[in-house]
């Protein structure tokens, strides 16, 4: 899973799998994660893909075109960061925070109201529980699950930091082999639309007349070219039924690389 | 301005007002620079809002429909990332970058290959080199434009740092006239979709039908509800052509929140 022990990743993985009967460890980048589902050192990975109050998580749908990897299940968790600290600290000791980008941005209000309380950015929300241990000063702690507090023996100073009640991340499970489960809801794509007037409109139709519910839109950059874009759609359904079929095949011919990245 | 002396939006203010005629000054944050155009604290305001490489600044399209300003013009700018250390310190000095999480994401490789520096998220590229000077240590350096390096007195380490050759931010400027530019070629919308099947292919059926061209589209959550998306929408054409006027009357039918951010 990504992260570090304590992230919400692993609380995903735990809600998905069940909490025992297999062995988990961590990786600290999306990439590393992906690459070892890829080489086969393990049989899934755990990754966030989107919050709900945030957005996709960028990271993610940059790099997984780059490898032969395929979604075969998600999970969400409902996000409640708490300020974790020293067993020692109180509130007004806290001078510096660590979390992950999106931990700060979600907590956006907090850092507002507070302003002589400065936000440092790490890799994962569990990530700056662990610094606050490892640093052993009283002005550090972190935003990151009450989980983490338990896990790292630290202290939750405030609880429900974020703004928003309703805070959701999206996490995936990801595998090397292609299982396309079977009454699957969900079809994961991407594809790059062709310059020809129209082009995501002619695609986007092809979905509609077969009845198929766009869920989800993104659109990112293609990096190597200016101002092109690459779409990531998921669409209600699975591969088996016909309207999914016609309207996969027809896509092809205003996209080009067109790649299901999971059903599931 | 966005960010401190030598950002890529200073740059850009000066290519597209000139680089002298009126008064600048900058604000660490992009809601502070929205904040002070609506209040009237400056007649414009110059804010960043897409990279060609890592996307659309996600901070920008969150906030913008907070405010009561419009978009009245664009500017590209390249981004050319150099490594900036203090005139004292040679490469192999160096441990810590700082630089802006955009800057950092484009220079992922350069991370990659020096495993041992590590990089330091902080506000904007060229606070970083402020930083840099402030903190006099040789082993701190920062990622920002070689600009940055004249006006901060630092020494360029390496530069072309970033992996795309062709990495440009598109900037915008901002006002709080809702100033329509006469023969301008760009519009922006934001919209809500309604909870209705293909309500976004039909959106689009308008523009195709009154032949708009679609320049990019970018979708974001709606904060307070889980997975409801606000669409940010660039069409080419200005609003005084009839085609323009029928899409966005009858888009209305099929969106909520209709916004136009503005006609450059």
């Amino acid at each position: 899973f990504f992260g570090v022990e304590g992230t919400y990743s692993q609380q995903a993985m735990e809600l998905f799998f069940g909490e025992s009967g297999y062995e988990a460890y961590s990786l600290p980048k999306f990439t590393e994660v992906m690459e070892a589902v890829e080489r086969g050192d393990a049989d899934y990975g755990v990754i966030p893909i989107e919050n709900s109050s945030t957005g996709g998580i960028t990271d993610l749908y940059d790099h997984i075109n780059d490898y032969d990897i395929y979604i075969v299940g998600e999970q969400i968790v409902k996000i409640e960061h708490a300020l974790l600290g020293l067993p020692e600290s109180t509130f007004n000791d806290i001078r510096f925070v660590y979390s992950h980008e999106q931990g700060i941005s979600q907590c956006g209000s907090f850092f507002e109201e507070n302003p002589y309380i400065k936000p440092i950015r790490i890799s994962s929300t569990a990530e700056g529980a662990r610094l606050v241990v490892q640093n052993n000063d009283m002005s550090y702690a972190s935003i990151a699950s009450k989980r983490a507090a338990d896990i790292y023996g630290l202290k939750v100073l405030r609880s429900c930091l974020n703004e928003q009640d309703n805070n959701r991340t999206r996490i995936v499970i990801i595998s090397s082999d292609r299982k396309y489960v079977k009454n699957s809801k969900k079809i994961s794509i991407s594809f790059e639309t062709k310059h020809e007037s129209g082009a995501l409109y002619k695609i986007l139709s092809h979905f509609y007349h077969n009845n198929l519910n766009l869920e989800k839109i993104e659109s990112r950059p293609i990096p190597e070219r200016n101002w092109d874009y690459r779409f990531f759609v998921d669409i209600a359904g699975n591969l088996s039924m016909d309207g999914v079929k016609k309207a996969l095949s027809a896509i092809n011919k205003h996209a080009n690389n067109v790649n299901i990245l999971g059903n599931y």
